[in-house]
């Protein structure tokens, strides 16, 4: 893997020199990451495990605290810096060791931590770049999609095994635990996002949070669901009727939704533009005249992040490219009534898509 | 509940009068929280739920996206309002029907979002006020202290239970999810921290996280978990020696960390200065020439996050005061060997502490 978090830090490079930029400090957990292999998560919202320095020259650097010198080490071995209380001042002393132009991750710096650092480094010029790892992270390579690939198969088998263990008297929290013991006992190292069991009136929020609603005969029971496999996530929906008879109302739901992914999963290929595909599943909702029952965007790149580019919502005019891993989750919600979403996962490949 | 968050607000309403400040900004997660019972977690690092706008003359809001609506205008009933696209605008409005000058958490607020939000407010004077909730979070109340117990309380079950679970051939990553479906299975929503279970060698690293290694006989184990009970965390160590014979050199180490722990405690009590209490943890390893081998500081805060104020890492000069939640965790730590700490977690009150 070092190798490959190599690649990644020479495509970064590129772009960097590209720009006349001399370095980049990496504060954003899951760019640092991508990038080094240096701890996917920070222990709290207010303590980072640490940056990286990506050198235009390839003086790479990890910059953290005693806990993790040790890690940082056998990832970039002699390229580590420890700091103490002197965090700010350490880090502008690596950059200026780098040079003077430096892109920065505005929206993953604290307000409090920019000013401090711009004020030890007021000799030196930053630049925001939020945009250059993401976009590098974009396109999943082969090892990439390969751990996608396992986080998927485990969400399968999970997604098979819990319309079998769905019983009548269970609550949305019980299945809940159910589902993250299945995924925790079978190879994920955690869940890629809370859980969503919702039954009946429930499901017609579309982030609705397990709670003691129980299943009673009939029930409509949405489930959403996503598991980490080697830092990776997988993300898929899916929404049951439980009762011994069909329910029509459920059945038509269904259909409609499933006929809108449908027509958006066929869409997808190369070069289509995101609006464009989501246009393609409002066509069926508006078709059916319900398009006011789909309340959020077509979906959202996955990877080692649930959300992360690209987006339906924010960038709709992007296109897609070969590499891409996208959700498609149409849904219809219906206030006291529920709400039914399909989610799947595609894979841009050269000529079309696979489903994860 | 609500009644105490609106107290909360109530109190730091009264530090905004007293500072001439209008409003203050609130963005961390846990801070809004405390004071709205609002979302304690954002959904990802670059995902905020929303913003607490906390007012002197007491029009409080909540600023959200539409999926959070219905749980905010539950806590806030007619004081929420929904952004889009249009964060930054939506908050610099917002502020500016409260008055001119705003206080904010420059630690919890991304670079990138105060300059646009600066951008929007330029006629508003926006001051750093970090410490204001940190301060009230300090000391705890009724019923948190209450949701402390409940905490510590399934956190002594979990490590009872645990020490007669250990047993040789069992991997540390296998122990971890033992204790975390033990917890989760009692009553918590969640671990408060990834549980630290460490064999032998691995047992030298303060913060060494679940790997293969398995328990041989003998071996040291060192076990270090949180739970998150009624949205508080407890937090505690224990380092058990597994082996049909008694070891000399654990026994010699765990006895030194318990004296240590001892000293500290007998001298807590509101007045005393952290820095003195460490120092009798200290003064124990000096005595036996180990004071070397004690690698992080004495303790931290415990409450809605693992850790908080007081810090006996940052602010040793800070005196305890009734109503304050502090880790007592000496340790001793050998390469090569193992570890030895022992944690437990004290509430200040009138005249001492008292063991949660």
């Amino acid at each position: 893997m070092k190798n490959t978090y190599r690649k990644r830090r020479d495509a970064l490079r590129r772009k960097l020199c590209e720009r006349n930029l001399d370095a980049m400090l990496i504060s954003y957990a899951a760019n640092r990451y991508y990038l080094s292999g240096f701890e996917l998560h920070d222990v709290q919202f207010n303590e980072t495990a640490g940056y990286l320095l990506v050198a235009a020259d390839g003086r790479d650097m990890l910059l953290t605290d005693g806990r993790y010198e040790e890690v940082a080490e056998s990832l970039l071995p002699g390229q580590v810096r420890i700091y103490r209380h002197n965090k700010g001042e350490t880090v502008a002393g690596a950059l200026r060791s780098l040079g003077k132009k430096i892109a920065y991750e505005a929206d993953a710096l604290s307000a409090k931590f920019a000013s401090e650092l711009f004020a030890y480094a007021s000799d030196l010029a930053f630049v925001p770049g939020d945009s250059l790892v993401s976009a590098l992270r974009l396109i999943k390579d082969a090892q990439e999609i390969a751990a996608l690939e396992r986080s998927f198969a485990l969400n399968h088998a999970l997604l098979s095994w819990i319309e079998k263990e769905l019983a009548f008297g269970q609550s949305e929290t019980e299945i809940a635990w159910k589902i993250e013991s299945y995924f925790r006992e079978h190879g994920a190292s955690e869940l890629a996002f809370p859980s969503i069991v919702a039954v009946n009136a429930n499901a017609s929020l579309p982030h609705a949070q397990p709670g003691a609603s129980v299943v009673t005969e009939p029930s409509l029971v949405l489930i959403d669901v996503g598991c980490r496999v080697d830092g990776y996530c997988s993300d898929q929906t899916r929404t049951f009727w439980l009762g011994s008879t069909r329910d029509e109302r459920f059945e038509t739901t269904k259909a409609r939704v499933a006929e809108a992914q449908r027509a958006a999963i066929d869409a997808m290929k190369p070069g289509v533009r995101l609006c464009d595909i989501a246009a393609k599943a409002k066509a069926v909702f508006e078709k059916y005249g319900v398009a006011d029952a789909f309340l959020h965007s077509l979906g959202h790149g996955v990877g080692l992040e649930t959300h992360e580019g690209p987006s339906f919502a924010k960038n709709a005019e992007d296109v897609l490219l070969p590499g891409m891993v996208v959700t498609v989750e149409p849904g219809l919600y219906y206030p006291n009534w529920g709400g039914v979403r399909i989610e799947h996962t595609v894979l841009v490949e050269e000529n079309g898509v696979r489903v994860l």
